[in-house]
């Protein structure tokens, strides 16, 4: 579990929930234990991820994969526990009023479950190979998006504040996840392999269908700068302070890992 | 996660849960959700521990296991769907104080995670071979005697009553688990195929320590004996209507599956 999770990596789902939480005015301190629980579940689905059975990856943050430096059955029980471990700490860690932190919880469940990473992956290893753009679209949505959005989403349900002042910030989370995705599947033919810590070109020889191969490069290009625009026009619209999140939407576009 | 679910199975884990609700005066119906994701946990960890790189086993609950029927990928997804939808029951379903609904969430998590099934079943892959007794009873506790433990104890949590009032409650939720893991390993060496519907013998034959190859027959028979008599004494004491678990109780002793 620590090997995986202490592995490097870009920590882009903790910081955007405490990025969230700075836009609203609370202090980061208090939301420690729910953006912690966030990195779990994102590891958790890392392990399951690259297991033989899975996408049989070999190489991941620059490393070999949990189950190549463990076996398998402990890479399997690594990511049982790192599930478990993070509702233990949204469960018994996370302050603030009960029922906000239940509602905190049911999001990111929401997302990690079968309606979310389960169910893209699902999707993935079962129906990958005959799909159209709107199939991808909506695998990447499951497997990425929601997680992406949800730590965003959360910590709106943990403030307590109305879905229709929060409506801005919803509309923004989900551009990001989309922005996310399109970004990965770009880096994954046009990254340098020593940077991004796995080989360059798996999604390709993998057979998948990324926006790359679906849309071609250049296009996939202007689809991410789409995706940029309409986040930031989003977050424009909160009237939070929102700096924070917004250089991390920038630095989702134009990152090179 | 239905083929799974739904093939039968004692279901000792909802019914010792919705006995307690039971014997402590409330009503069956307000506990379903709680009840039904343990044993949505319970029906997760037996996918993954069926695993081929865990104990690769092909029959449970006489018909072929989750990775059998479905591939090994889809399996590794059902179970961590399965235990994303139990979360997700007791978060989003099950009604009571938010604050206990988490504590009861929290003690069902801390069953199923390293200080519970995930611990327990990671010491039986890498530390089995070189097992004492006491050794050997700290995997069945964490493996087994927790979430059967916790069946009960989340029910306690749930009504919010005060831990004295329900000291001979937990008692007899530990000495449970420890009678149901006694029994399983007589019946894996003594039980009927067909009735078992798994393979009879398959402890002995992966070498696996269990209270009969470590104590013989005829004391682990012994043991369970006094199991239930002490399960049966705590209950005796707490002066709950606990007609329903003294019911439970004989019949873990006395099952033949």
């Amino acid at each position: 579990m620590r090997y995986s999770l202490l592995a490097g990596g870009k920590r882009i789902r903790p910081v955007l929930a405490l990025a969230t939480a700075e836009a609203l005015g609370h202090e980061l301190d208090d939301l420690l234990p729910l953006a912690a629980a966030i990195e779990l579940i994102h590891t958790y689905s890392l392990i399951h991820d690259d297991l033989p059975a899975m996408d049989d990856d070999q190489l991941r943050r620059g490393q070999p994969t949990c189950h190549v430096a463990f076996g398998e059955d402990v890479a399997i029980l690594a990511g049982d526990g790192l599930f478990a471990e993070a509702m233990r700490l949204v469960a018994e860690r996370q302050t603030g009023p009960p029922d906000r932190v239940l509602a905190a919880l049911g999001q990111l469940v929401d997302a990690a479950g079968v309606g979310g990473m389960v169910g893209g992956q699902y999707l993935d290893v079962t129906e990958a190979d005959d799909l159209d753009a709107a199939g991808l679209r909506r695998i990447h949505e499951l497997k990425t998006g929601r997680l992406i959005a949800a730590s965003v989403e959360c910590v709106l349900l943990w403030t307590g504040m109305d879905p229709a002042v929060t409506i801005a910030y919803r509309r923004f989370a989900a551009e990001l996840g989309v922005l996310f995705q399109i970004v990965d599947d770009i880096l994954d033919v046009t990254g340098d392999e020593a940077a991004l810590g796995k080989p360059q070109g798996s999604d390709e020889r993998q057979g998948k269908r990324t926006y790359v191969s679906v849309f071609g490069l250049e296009r996939a290009r202007e689809l991410a700068a789409e995706a940029h625009a309409k986040a930031r026009a989003a977050l424009a619209e909160t009237g939070g302070r929102t700096e924070t999140l917004e250089r991390i939407t920038d630095y989702i576009l134009t990152r090179q890992t």
